[in-house]
């Protein structure tokens, strides 16, 4: 399935800046950075509970705010952009 | 249609921090903030055309990034979120 995942962490502390690194690290291990705070993913069942579990160890639940989006099918290609923004190859092309 | 409008702007001026004020203020005049550079926003063709015209007049295209995301009905509702996100009332129960 494909995933958009947005947050917000709460970076007023030196914990909340090193929490903010960690989901974006976690988010890297599973997508693609499209954004500061924007990962496009491409997950099976499994992947998307694994990153959940490392997403809830990681964040302030009190402070944080994590948002994750399923998307159709094809809907990365079909993003709209402005500006300096791009659409990702998450799929390489089969070459037959 | 229900979209996801995410963005990016470079904050590194004084002139870029006022873009990225009316960038959010142009996005709250067509639906809900749901994180710092999320809006939720409901549109149909011609306020989607409106605020694309306003964002492109709006940003520095060779610095600024602006995603727009179609998602499936109820996405709003389905979105999975972790620590103090909250889904978003975009529409207001019938009551019969």
């Amino acid at each position: 399935m494909d995933l958009l995942v947005t947050y917000d962490v709460d970076t007023t502390s030196a914990e909340g800046r090193r929490r903010l690194r960690r989901v974006a690290k976690l988010c890297e291990g599973h997508g693609l950075r499209v954004q500061q705070s924007v990962f496009e993913i491409v997950a099976d069942d499994k992947s998307l509970l694994e990153l959940l579990d490392q997403l809830n160890a990681t964040i302030d639940a009190d402070t944080d705010n994590i948002r994750i989006y399923r998307l159709p099918a094809r809907a990365f290609d079909d993003v709209q952009t402005l500006g300096i923004a791009q659409t990702q190859p998450h799929r390489q092309d089969l070459v037959l």
